[in-house]
């Protein structure tokens, strides 16, 4: 595992960097806005996203430049919709990461806009020139995150979530929700790479099924997480999916069925990766981290 | 004002079709989410942004579908605005168009990720190839909406907007923050037409001028219908921002000079069009209508 620590160490230090640049800071009052999204978006989290991204765009030789941007565009609607969930309408929580949430460091109001305004963001990241030099990748790239972040995936995602409590959820809906909510932005994270490196349909295809795997497994190691996990160690408030009488993986299938369930995935996630060569090594370790991780 | 009202009519249909093909509703329980998306955008408003794209994509022969398109996305953009601007923790308004706001007819969730989601919609929109068959086009477009909407536009006109009260501002701080708050989305409803036709520099610039002096004669005549409107044919509560108390041109500048700056704007804004011929009368007009209107 050092080496894929060692890895996510680096991707966190790059991430900060860029998230840095491209959220400069203005000298009227809107400042206090373009506070609150460095605040959402740096020092925060595994950055699992953009290590999808930038180890996707090597299998295909990407240049950094462009890795590195797509990365961090990701990265922003991941935070936005994080501050979005945060908000006292939605989750409600205070503490995310070990720190308050964006509407408790700032308010509500902020928030709001803040996680907006990164939102918008991502859209100008991928479509200004740096990106990449084909303009057809850079609308490429805006379509596919578009579809992977909206009603048809994440936003779709966290409705459902918000009704989940009141509908009667078996496997196949809490898979289905799953997939919505974080699986079409883990998608969108692993074809991002070959998107950039114009890669042929069967590579593409074959990182499409590894995300896939992978998301849903992540998913299932999160469901374990909340009633296993330390609350301290993971920054953020546990076990409220149960305390809302939320179905998850955990409670329709117990969690020594729900381990097994994610074992198998993150297997079979390193599978779909066969038709690379060790470049992949990569994530194929990350498939098995994000079951086995703590945190 | 026959034809402009008659043109105004015809788009309000249009764009009703247009944004109910671009909405389609899942089967799953986000149905609510796409339910409240098209809630917060059908039938409603004067289609101004629209009728901008519209009426400078028509100067440059533009292909129908493709002004279309852009016209609904800007239109998304503008709606997302208003549906997170009349949330409890920002403007707190119940009532937009005649009708209960999003969060009142739907609730507060629902409310912020309708808004998110059509936001994200938007730029699916925009990069999509049915938008433009030059993918250059799409991704200068994407670049320029995300310009105009973000922290160092739109939004961020929001957040200055939300701190107007604590601040002290003079005519030159209330018209930059007209400027972001609502010059940012006009510009760009005007500059559209121009991307789409891949206009010469002196002409996009015509439109950029013309832009800039109808937004912020639209934002006076707004500032003038706060005092002086009749709330019933607003449709939406009026003197709000004097009981805030917050510095509008009105309170700036008194209703006579505020009224005499709207009306020398209108006509300034018309005068950068002499470089078009009379294809472009209704944009002309629609300077003139900004000021005069009572709703």
């Amino acid at each position: 595992m050092t080496s894929l620590n060692n890895c996510l160490s680096a991707i966190g230090v790059a991430m900060n960097e860029e998230l840095t640049r491209l959220l400069p800071i203005a000298s009227g009052p809107e400042s206090r806005l373009q506070e609150a999204m460095r605040y959402s978006t740096l020092d925060g989290g595994k950055r699992l996203r953009p290590f999808f991204v930038l180890q996707t765009a090597q299998l295909f030789n990407v240049a950094e430049q462009s890795a590195l941007r797509v990365a961090a565009a990701i990265e922003l609607v991941h935070c936005y919709s994080l501050v979005h969930d945060d908000l006292p309408a939605m989750d409600d929580d205070d503490l995310r990461r070990g720190r308050p949430t964006c509407h408790k460091a700032f308010d509500e109001a902020t928030a709001i806009l803040a996680g907006d305004a990164l939102l918008t963001k991502a859209f100008e990241v991928l479509a200004a020139p740096p990106t990449h030099s084909d303009p057809r990748v850079r609308a490429d790239l805006v379509l596919a995150l578009a579809e992977a972040a909206g009603d048809h995936g994440m936003v779709g995602g966290q409705m459902v979530d918000l009704r989940a409590a009141e509908l009667e959820m078996d496997v196949a809906a809490v898979t289905r929700l799953q997939n919505l909510k974080t699986g079409c932005l883990f998608n969108f994270s692993c074809e991002a790479g070959a998107i950039l490196g114009k890669a042929p349909a069967k590579l593409r295809q074959a990182l499409r099924a590894y995300a896939h795997d992978v998301g849903l497994a992540f998913q299932i190691a999160d469901d374990i997480l909340d009633v296993e996990g330390d609350p301290d160690q993971v920054g953020k408030g546990l076990r409220k999916d149960a305390e809302a009488g939320k179905a998850t993986f955990v409670s329709l299938l117990g969690i020594e069925r729900a381990r097994s369930q994610a074992d198998m995935l993150w297997r079979q996630a390193a599978g779909h990766l066969d038709v690379f060569d060790e470049k992949a090594d990569l994530l194929r370790e990350a498939a098995r981290f994000i079951v086995e991780r703590k945190l």
